[in-house]
């Protein structure tokens, strides 16, 4: 027997004890096909949560609360198992009552390290694809045929009026766009409200050189692909434009140049009452649900310090930075030494205006070229494509892997970055930038996880860092603000016509203070971050991202968010949690969220 | 050996003897390795020209004249060959000096019936995809950098102006915007001309029920194929939305309400001058090539009947139809029983209009159905594609049948069809229809290919036709037309308030001959029609469409046209030969057509 075939036999062996003891009478057995401290994390098929249950307890624990209703069977392998290293891995697909679903196993000796469960469909709403396409055309003559542009117009003349959508979606950047497109293949009557005129305007409207960071394998939106001559790293303009043309042919209802103005629940009638200026007009909608996509990011940090109102040259936020050109020979700083810190420093260096980045604290740094080699090229990268990947695989590969051990994975790897750059980092060191890899070097993405910020992913900036071109002062920060000055806590003073707040951005339920109350962005408490106890990230351990895609403690309240690769991925969960209750299946959540802290 | 081995051992041995007799001193001996009746059929690899060589004295004198200059070599079978009823087929790759190949081979008694090549990209130009495709972010720091859309925006301020395009295309259907895509990612620069406002409404401005007659997996464009919810049949306004997001998405050069007003070839510089209004502006393009990308149906023919200036009801073209709604309790004749006629008399009576069909020839019908059944089901249906069909494969297996021999494979399958629906021919032959199924039985792509007329794809007028809801008169025709009805040549009477012409159109050189001159189109001659001497398309044989995405008797004059489906495959050719020609590559013509008809 060669390895394939032993580990696909030991992946059906595990598989078929797993589904035997699920339909027995005492399901919560099948805990103990799993390693004492293994994991099993489910999108939504099995808790109607996102979830993370981590040992053999919590594992049991769920599967008695759950299987009864849930009644997850027909467990199969969708293709030959592997062995590596002592791991048997396994694709699997199922079904509950309700849904049907695809996961991947890793055993080693027989028992379960870590088992992942998604939904991928609702058994009596599956979306109309391949097979189930609709037919377009009526054949036949009748009557009483309503053109397909007809239907169109009837849709968006009614929805928001005479029609109330099931759900709105605050915010129609990448985010908002995806999961409505998801909704709108699910038959989910639904309203983007975007404040732009363009879909793509939230892209259009940010610093001239801006470009994507993650590269294309990683940025595909929901059912239809970037073609394969798209840029690795899409400039800004041409992500723009490709959300306009999708928010278009994907027939989204999308109320541009609308404003939010606040939203209010409804407990009695189980029914939001959203009330927004469309084109100058008020229009009040009222959703059974509700979805801030108002960016991951929240609503933007600006440090209050003293003398800011003297200020008599330009001071503004990092997300409202009009981009560099009108600074030529302008005196120009920048507070902050992240991502877009850096992308800003050094576009107004390459406008000619002399520029000082102010770092506070330490910022992990990755060479763009190598994060693509050493983290993301075995999944998304045009080498994984020609060896068969695709990005569904990709998705659920690396959702594959509990929070909890994601570092054990990532550790190693930026062990290598660190190696293989070393000459890079002593030159930023040299400089007097102050690096990290995060607190247990574990690197980029365990920090984007923790506290969404803390990195930059170098595209050329840190050369300019190095070399001295973008000047650094380090371990300071701005004491106080003169009319034309900064004053620097270590005394110095720095000449300036330009400040830029670079200094990220405040917890989404920013946005429900804003826009429902305080009263309910307390309820909810903190979004993202999954109580990692390191810097920004307080425990207690969550295992999952806060508040993110799931059920909050706000009924009928959602956040949706994330980078490309994340709306793309969640938003299908999100969607189906929508699509089951707008269906009035029984949705019952397992294991909610409790808030830890407000912001 | 199993029957694949074995398959697969044939074919890899007559490539083996292929490839040494063509790098041999006398390479015309590889004639010998054909049938005596044997096909070779070339897409511009061979011959810088479509052609299909019949017989083992054609391709002897093709290999003779060609393969010292385009020095074929180094074929492979790209896959295991496979044989069925004593026929093994063989996918294959194959070089010639400048480009690279693919191709299909089919084998009886291990002598080739017929052989299919393709050029499929020209080694020193290949398109910037996947491995090659761009990075889009320009990394590192420069004073000097233009962001994506500086230089977009500087490109479109300048082409056709300050720069002139190496091609216009005139004409921004889907033929033009498809064919401009593929040069695009060939940096081939192009300017599209086309009168209407905005990309897509040639098909928006056509009748409101419109949909496409062919399934959707005939029907993508290159590189951004539909997603798997596309309907079926889409509606003219969502393709009229895809090929507005398709135009710029693909960053087209597209001179929208823009009409052309003239063309002239100046021999001497090998340039022409295009004079064009855009917006109102005369503009003088200086394009090296000029491409007619019109509607492969040419200009509209509008008979000349007695009596049509005293009409004093409405009477158009079917091409200028503006749909049935106006029409409503209207008497309507409608001349004509094709595609157009039918779709239009379907949507006057569900408009309540009381509709005339008045048929003049037999009109072949198939319905949408047992088409998609029967005849396109194999290579382009979800099934095709659930078994590994990709639409490449398909177009090309579809190419590789000469199309002498076309009807042999098409004649069996109509009488299916004609078995299959009898009932519902019986029916439309009681109503008094006149029934064909093209001279030879051969049904209704060959019809295509021959006239590009004389059929109905049956989406539900046929019913109404057998019903007589549709009232229909045949073996007959409009004598003369008086001020408020049509007096027929049987000598009845119809009252009219609406005469539409579904009278079909011209030869596609009508386009040269308004744009360019008289000369020039008799020059060129007849576009359309292989020559097989039956209804509408006269011989002697030519054996490829006529003019078609092929070069022609005027220098640097291109036609390109057809169905998606066609206007998707044939584009590649055209726009490698202009890639070619741009380069200054050497593209000696095999075999250049010779004019027979001048329309």
């Amino acid at each position: 027997m060669n390895s394939q075939t032993n580990a696909t036999e030991q992946a059906r062996q595990w598989l078929a004890s797993f589904d035997e003891i699920l339909t027995s009478g005492e399901p919560e057995r099948a805990a103990d096909l799993f390693e004492q401290n293994g994991y099993w994390r489910d999108l939504v098929a099995m808790t109607w949560n996102l979830k993370t249950l981590e040992g053999r307890q919590a594992i049991r624990h769920m599967i008695h609360q759950t299987a009864p209703h849930i009644q997850p069977g027909n467990w199969q392998l969708s293709e030959p198992a592997t062995e590596q290293d002592g791991v048997v891995e396994a694709w699997l697909t199922f079904e509950t009552r309700d849904a049907r679903g695809k996961g991947h196993l890793r055993l080693r000796d027989g028992q379960a390290w870590t088992l992942l469960t998604t939904m991928q469909e609702l058994k009596d709403f599956p979306e109309k694809r391949k097979f189930r396409r609709p037919k377009g055309a009526q054949h036949g003559a009748s009557k009483t045929r309503q053109t397909w542009l007809e239907a169109r117009q009837q849709e968006e003349r009614e929805l928001g009026y005479s029609q109330q959508p099931y759900c709105v979606i605050i915010g129609g950047g990448q985010g908002g766009i995806g999961l409505a497109a998801r909704l709108r293949q699910l038959d989910v009557p639904t309203i983007v409200v975007e404040r732009n005129p363009t879909p793509g305007d939230s892209w259009r409207n940010r610093y001239k050189s801006l470009c994507l960071h993650d590269p294309v394998w990683y940025d595909h939106m929901p059912y239809l692909p970037f073609p394969d001559h798209w840029p690795v790293f899409a400039p800004k303009d041409k992500i723009g434009d490709w959300l306009e043309m999708y928010t278009k042919v994907m027939e989204l209802n999308y109320w541009s140049s609308t404003e939010c103005l606040g939203a209010r629940y409804d407990e009695q009638n189980g029914e939001w009452a959203v009330e927004v200026i469309r084109d100058g007009q008020p229009v009040t909608l009222r959703p059974k649900q509700l979805v801030l996509a108002t960016g991951m990011s929240g609503i933007p940090n600006i440090p209050d310090i003293p003398g800011m109102d003297s200020f008599e040259g330009e001071q503004h936020h990092s997300s409202r930075h009009p981009g560099a050109e009108a600074y030529r020979g302008k005196k120009c700083v920048v507070l902050g030494a992240n991502n877009s810190a850096h992308d800003i420093c050094a576009a107004l260096w390459e406008n000619d205006a002399d520029v000082t980045m102010i770092q506070r604290s330490p910022t992990h740094i990755i060479k763009s070229d190598t994060l693509m080699e050493r983290v993301l090229g075995g999944l998304y990268s045009e080498e994984a494509v020609a060896n068969g990947m695709t990005t569904e695989k990709a998705d659920l590969t690396f959702a594959s892997i509990p929070f909890r051990i994601m570092p054990e994975f990532h550790i190693p790897v930026y062990q290598q970055v660190a190696e293989q750059d070393a000459d890079f980092y002593q030159r930023l060191r040299d400089a007097g930038f102050m690096l990290d890899f995060g607190d247990d070097g574990s690197g980029l993405f365990m920090k984007y996880l923790r506290r969404g910020s803390g990195y930059y992913i170098d595209v050329g900036a840190s050369e300019l860092v190095a070399q001295g071109e973008i000047k650094l002062k380090s371990r300071t920060s701005i004491a106080r603000i003169n009319p034309r000055s900064v004053t620097l806590t270590d005394g110095s003073e720095l000449p300036a016509d330009l400040i830029v707040y670079a200094t990220g951005f405040g917890s989404m339920n920013g946005w429900a203070a804003r826009i429902i109350s305080q009263d309910v962005a307390d309820k909810v408490g903190k979004c993202w971050g999954m109580g990692s106890d390191t810097t920004k990230d307080p425990g207690p351990w969550e295992g999952e991202l806060r508040n993110m895609w799931k059920p909050t403690q706000q009924d009928a309240l959602w956040f949706h968010g994330g980078n490309l690769h994340q709306s793309r991925h969640y938003s299908l969960y999100l969607a189906l949690q929508l699509k089951a209750r707008q269906e009035g299946l029984d949705t019952p959540v397992y294991g909610l969220q409790e808030v830890h802290h407000l912001a």
